[in-house]
């Protein structure tokens, strides 16, 4: 290192001191997925990698656990022996490969849009479309939901336009800001159909109606969705009916398709504009044939199998009956999210790093800034591979966390002796219950 | 659709219009890669997808071919039985899989620098370097070569930070701003080491001397160079012996790699640092295991094998004179990228067209904004896949192109006649001729 960067090294540490004295440091745990095993994977403890230890992951994202399913696989393995590693270049340049092609195709006919366009990353495909859009239209007003995903964010800055922010999922007061617009000026409204913190759900109909009483454009991130609801997996605007009624659908290949990837459906002239005019997608290389292959496989699957939407839902409902029998702070929702409030950064650590030190357990810590102060939680996301005893077992762990923390039980807190009690014989009884009563 | 979003529609219509009138359009063409036959695909000419066309494709930036290495392919297979098709999770949200880390530890190697970071795509990990870098830094000033690549520029701009503009290359006047600038500011050169259009390489120890001189930090771009240049493929950098004098090297997996994504190499202040603060990074889904995997096969690879690389030279240096001895416009430069002089945005479109439709040659039109408007070209990259007689095919069918199209040919287009008489017979006398030369 050029020995007059130590004064600059300085500020990168002091930068990093400061997020460990706010609780806020993250250590990234080394985990080794097994695609047959899923949810199993072995984690190394830092320092200790040589010693592998079996954990149950509790916080994938890989929502449906597409990434090990046979269909995915097989397209993967196969685009890889036919097509090679990579893309070879960008969309222009030698990079728009045949499984990117069809992969687009298929995203087109999920959202029954006319065109779609695939991205690297969820991130960059909100960066570059909300930009890019806002951009291109004269004197564009962005209305923004308060809780969006920093990727949204960041589009909206990086397009320069005014923005106005409406309060979370409030139609009364995106209203008020559409009317004082007025129906002559361009507007851009943007949303997500589900927010993954607290896992509630927008009223996607009612904002559609606005926008069409007040000529607005509408930009919904169904990233937390697609795969996951609506008849063929295209998402809460597809399960609302909807769907024809929104402009801009945009989703990931990296949850419940398991994947890799972002992408935009709409009419063709705005991802045509999207492709020629965004930056971010210009000049980065093409997903891998095996990616797009795989992506594709996933979504052409879950298109006409509801098996996994199905389970998905139940193993969310029977986890949050079960941790709430059990006396644990579930935060109330509809979706597929479980999000266990803690409240304090140090305490959420604490709670994690004993989930699975003690309990061979994974779910880590949400901190700020991903949620507000004394919003800190566990984020808790079942999948269609976790079954009963793996919940048994969630509940026991985190039963034992909270007595040992002193973290505070819910009313219900009669229940976990029970659950104790019955851990060892399997499946338990308030399960048994909880299952009946859905 | 929003019926009101007509209105919208229109807006983008005309923006794409506006990019065809200039020339500007672009359209991808839709190739199916071979791995085991590269640089031959199958290209599906727009309209007549049914009937796909054997290409030879001149322009990929999977520029060993390594995204076809059994190596690569290998290793990508194992991991994706092993691992399932994704990462499942950004960083932090289970998603470091322990082929992420083992591909970090190789990088880091690869530079000898303490630490590494990896993004989903070069594009990103500028922008989020660049930005989270400068903006740790109190009042950074920011000097940025002319010619930096969009991704740098965006990293700059999201900075925040005072931005001085240096003429491309030109150490005095960077020393300059430098100077003016004084010791005591905060200071980060922000260059590449290879820069891909003219293909001319920056001076990389003069740019690093005045660094230490004048206290500044400095961030090199590497995309171009990684796995081509240096004893071990470390890139420009390692080839002068400055690697260790250079503060970031930013590098990509998605080309000298032949995989995917991007990443940086650094002091482990400021690789924490990137890691903790850059939202780009922080809120993004990991690369897939398979992906991970392959690219470090690929690195490890070329770490110790140097094959490739003399190949790949060896052949653009032939592809270079043959081009030259049969008085085609090849821009003098020292790398492995041969620029094709054409001047003019239809001319070059037109010849890219003729070259695919007519000789089955893939190379796509390289116009405005990539390169500046009177200097479009078509840009060659010779791989170690492609032979003598690929090259002896691609000279014949310039000269027929650049005959039909009326560009101008240089003054030793005495020669084409000799290529095109030889041509018939494999390998041309010019080829050997220029063989000897080297």
């Amino acid at each position: 290192m050029n020995p007059m960067a130590l004064s600059y090294d300085q500020h990168f540490q002091s930068a990093i001191a400061r997020l460990k004295m706010e609780n806020r440091y993250r250590i990234f745990a080394n985990l080794e997925r097994d695609a047959a095993r899923f949810p199993t994977a072995l984690w190394r403890p830092e320092g200790e990698e040589h010693a592998p230890r079996e954990v149950t992951i509790w916080c994938s994202n890989d929502y449906l656990a597409m990434g090990g399913h046979p269909a995915s696989l097989d397209a993967a393995r196969d685009a890889l022996e036919r097509h090679g590693a990579g893309a070879g270049g960008t969309r222009n340049i030698s990079g728009t490969h045949h499984p990117i092609v069809e992969l687009e195709a298929e995203l087109s006919d999920l959202h029954g849009k006319p065109a779609a366009l695939v991205f690297t990353s969820g991130w960059v495909s909100n960066l570059a479309s909300i930009s890019t859009i806002a951009t291109l239209l004269p004197n564009c007003l962005i209305l923004s939901d308060a809780l969006n995903h920093n990727s949204m964010i960041e589009g909206v800055r990086r397009s320069g336009c005014e923005k106005q922010v409406w309060r979370h999922n409030d139609v009364d007061h995106l209203e008020e800001l559409l009317q004082a617009a007025g129906r002559d000026r361009a507007k851009l409204i943007v949303f997500e159909s589900l927010y993954s913190m607290d896992g509630d759900i927008a009223p996607v109909e009612k904002i559609v109606a606005l926008a069409e009483k007040y000529n607005a454009l509408t930009y919904v991130d169904e990233v937390h969705a697609v795969g996951m609801y609506g008849a063929r997996g295209g998402g809460i605007c597809q399960r609302e009916g909807v769907e024809s009624r929104v402009d801009v659908i945009e989703g990931t290949l990296a949850k419940g398709f398991g994947a890799l990837g972002g992408y935009i459906a709409a009419s063709p002239a705005i991802v045509d504009a999207v492709r020629s005019y965004a930056p971010q997608f210009i000049f980065t290389t093409t997903l891998p044939p095996m990616v797009a292959a795989c992506a594709r496989a996933a979504v052409r699957h879950l298109k006409h199998s509801g098996e996994e939407r199905a389970r998905h839902q139940h193993m969310a409902l029977l986890t949050k009956h079960a941790l709430r029998a059990a006396g644990l702070p579930v935060m109330d929702n509809v979706s597929h999210i479980v999000p266990v409030m803690v409240g304090d950064a140090a305490r959420c650590k604490a709670a994690s790093d004993l989930l699975l030190r003690r309990h061979s357990i994974y779910i880590q810590p949400i901190n700020y800034p991903t949620v507000a102060i004394g919003t800190e939680r566990l984020r808790i996301t079942p999948t269609p591979r976790h079954d009963e005893a793996h919940v048994a077992e969630l509940v026991e762990a985190m039963v034992d966390v909270w007595s040992t923390l002193g973290l505070p039980f819910t009313e219900s807190h009669v229940i976990p002796l029970q659950a104790r009690a019955s851990a060892s014989r399997g499946p338990c009884a308030y399960l048994e219950l909880k299952n009946a009563a859905e």
